[in-house]
């Protein structure tokens, strides 16, 4: 005859399950421990007589009694047998349950932050996803990158350069980043000035940690990027809104919100403005930068798709001519692929040092495998031929979309063709938006609310729209789409 | 002859330079605009001379004008020529410098929050490295994980599923480490608890940033991982301190210190104490877990390298019988390759998703291409093999270091033989540990200072080394080195 324990414990040992059932019974035990079931002292039935039960071999139940004992949740009593171990505290306050508890029905019992009811990222789902100007997943050379990645994996074997490191990034693409930003941006830049980040995000967050204490302000446009928004919140910062036009920020606003708060940082993305799409025009740039040296603001300058710019040559970045002032961000999610995850920031190095100190804080380092396959990209040449081919196809279909545009909503849309950058923003002044969007996403669209982008209730509102990802037959079926949730 | 600009644009334009030599222009003449070189209003060479004056082709020139006419820094002033724009503000504010400022010769303009004078990561250097338990770089698989990068960039080819995604990670690696965590170490969980991070380092980031507001108190111990209390204390954190023996931490101290404090966390590595590597009795466990429901504080079971355990079965975590109470966090570092980045957290479904909302302002999501390959090392069952074989390694060397460890020192050192993970804890009682550490770094060795472990004054140092990366050469010549610096 069984002693007391095991209670039910046939019904939790399952010999069919991938846990061997030593581990099984082990967990099984503890968890009565934990719950009270079993208390200090009590003795378990013998190991012959368990895997009687159970149907076990009974070696199985004796390495999982001998396991429990070197842990100390067990005694051995000698010839009278096992018991929970004497030194074990009673279980005064200890949860009484009818359901064994799981990570999955528990609620949790501390206190944490919330997440906000509407999630940052796009939801999934299997709708048409029209996206904020993403590159098109399909261009991607997976061939080169899975070459790359092979040179890079057995360049980490047989080494252990590849442990924990530099949390300023991989040396050699570092270097590479360095030499694109001086060849194709006129950035002033070493590898001293570059630290590696997790995508153009990562950038922001980890500039945000250095700038930002509770309480600081931070500037930024009427309608942006609101990841960048939700950083600056997160770590305390006081957003103040300022308005834009097509000329991009509004200079004498921000000069204002200077002299009437305590202004740490201002957040721009002055090549391709997000989600307007317009340049800061030059006049406006330089007083920027006044602006920063006369309040001791940094400007981040989220150069997010530089390479993508169709009319005229790219526009250098603030940071080309105004080093000091600037924090520099760009990524090679719209090069090569968002799932890279490479990013970087380019600054002095003592604000290097300060990021790289964050980045060690944040995550430790960057994955070093995916770092030195970037480099290899750079250094032969394939990623500057891959951009180029991307390029012509985009090119392509923003031509192709603008003709779309038209001929699906004719004067119902304002919009102007985005001189660079991966999407339009598209106003509908006689539409009730709200409406629209509800409609569209009734019908299985997927796309970043016009709200998303507001920091002011009185932005002009729009959509932004990416069309490299789409080819001519999706771009047609999305803006259908678009145009019956307009309803017009 | 020329007029008055360009000065000495002939020195700042270098046709051998990567940069073409029509951007090489526009950076010139735009920095001497920023500079207050160059006034609005005033007039440039034509293009004809200019192009002479650089010995280049003129239709370099007129392109440079033209790009910058576009841009609007200049304006065409008909058949006067060209002449900077009317529209761009006085340079009053504009530092005027005698060298041309760069990114590397500037000081920040701005404030931010210098890093700490010792960096938390490890410093370079060619010395030989004794690390604080990482595995040997050299019998990572490196031909196994190419090709599982292989598969994965060529599945991420001709799909849109590889660009932004959901922030708690690749569906299938969540489902892999569920089933690892269900099936090796007695978690209740599904994918649903689980959220894919950039190591444990991130995971840790994480969830203090759910947990954490500033003023809060969390609970290490007076030995412990300095990256997880620095993490603490940029949230915001105050750390409180409390002993701890060889039966892990002072529970009493615990409950003491949560009487007089909010204390929101406590930060435990209960399965191999870090740095000291002893496992955290029964009665501790169960205590500590009673602590969290009575101060309703969260528990964060940093179990960093469950798989190396060496004397019985490796304990089960916290998290296996108090799935409320615990945050649960883990890597794939130490049974891969730190540089991959794969870490998880494993919580409530609604904790996890206030993870996934941090995940969203920290780096946006992971690399889907090396989480989509590491669960094809899960899924196929290549991790299990591989960790099998490196665990036989790790036995072996751990046997060695401690025979090498007796012959070098005899009584001079004092150490347990660890029951599980890479590391060895060793304490010096008759030696002075400044010294001998200020000695052996003088002689090249590079490891962790015995300070860096310490959040109390009093707290029993000692130096925590590695065995597991070290073959049986390298393991003497780096004991050989301690002992001479140890100078007995």
């Amino acid at each position: 005859m069984l002693r007391p324990w095991p209670l039910s414990l046939s019904e939790r040992i399952d010999p069919a399950r991938d846990t061997p059932v030593y581990i099984q019974i082990i967990e099984a035990l503890i968890r009565d421990i934990e719950r009270g079931r079993l208390t200090s002292g009590s003795y378990l039935p013998s190991s012959r007589e368990l895997a009687k039960h159970l149907g076990v071999n009974r070696k199985t139940v004796v390495f999982a009694y001998e396991d429990l004992i070197a842990q100390g949740w067990l005694d051995s009593a000698g010839t009278r047998g096992t018991m929970v171990a004497a030194a074990l505290p009673d279980p005064v306050k200890r949860r009484r349950v009818d359901v064994e508890p799981t990570m999955s029905n528990v609620e949790a019992g501390y206190r944490f932050a919330a997440p906000p009811a509407r999630p940052i990222a796009l939801p999934g789902g299997s709708g048409l996803k029209i996206d904020e100007g993403a590159p098109d997943g399909r261009l991607f050379p997976a061939e080169l990158l899975a070459r790359a990645y092979r040179g890079a994996t057995h360049r980490a074997a047989g080494t252990s350069d590849f442990q924990y490191r530099d949390p300023r990034g991989a040396p050699a693409l570092r270097d590479g980043i360095a030499s694109m930003l001086r060849d194709q941006r006129g950035l002033s830049v070493t590898a001293e000035n570059i630290c590696i980040t997790r995508g153009s995000q990562n950038g922001l967050f980890l500039a945000a940690q250095i700038l930002v204490r509770p309480g600081d302000a931070v500037i930024v446009e009427a309608l942006t990027y609101e990841p960048a928004v939700a950083a600056f919140r997160a770590l305390g910062a006081r957003i103040v809104p300022v308005g834009l036009d097509a000329g991009g920020i509004d200079i004498d606003a921000v000069e204002q919100a200077c002299r009437r708060n305590t202004v740490r940082a201002v957040f721009v993305t002055p090549h391709h403005q997000f989600p307007t799409t317009v340049s800061l025009r030059p006049g406006r740039r330089l007083r920027l930068i006044e602006l920063a040296r006369l309040f001791g603001f940094a400007i981040i300058e989220d150069d997010y798709d530089h390479e993508f710019h169709f009319q005229s040559q790219p526009l250098l970045p603030l940071a080309s001519y105004a080093p000091g002032e600037v924090i520099y961000v760009g990524s090679m999610s719209k090069l090569l692929l968002p799932a890279l995850r490479i990013g970087y920031v380019a600054a002095p190095p003592a604000v290097i040092d300060a990021i790289a100190h964050r980045v060690s804080l944040t995550d430790g380092m960057g994955n070093a495998l995916t770092e030195d396959a970037a480099a290899a990209l750079i250094e032969n040449g394939e990623l500057r031929r891959h951009a180029r081919k991307a390029w012509l196809v985009y090119a392509e279909r923003r031509r192709n979309f603008a003709a779309e545009l038209d001929q699906a909503f004719g004067a119902i849309v304002d919009y102007k063709m985005p001189d660079g950058g991966l999407a339009f923003w598209l106003r509908f002044p006689g539409v009730d938006l709200d409406a629209m969007e509800a409609r569209a996403t009734a019908m299985g669209l997927r796309f970043a609310s016009s709200r998303s982008f507001m920091t002011q209730a009185q932005a002009p509102r729009g959509l932004r729209i990416g069309f490299a990802s789409l080819n001519p037959f999706e771009a047609r079926t999305a803006l259908a789409g678009l145009r019956e949730a307009a309803g017009h």
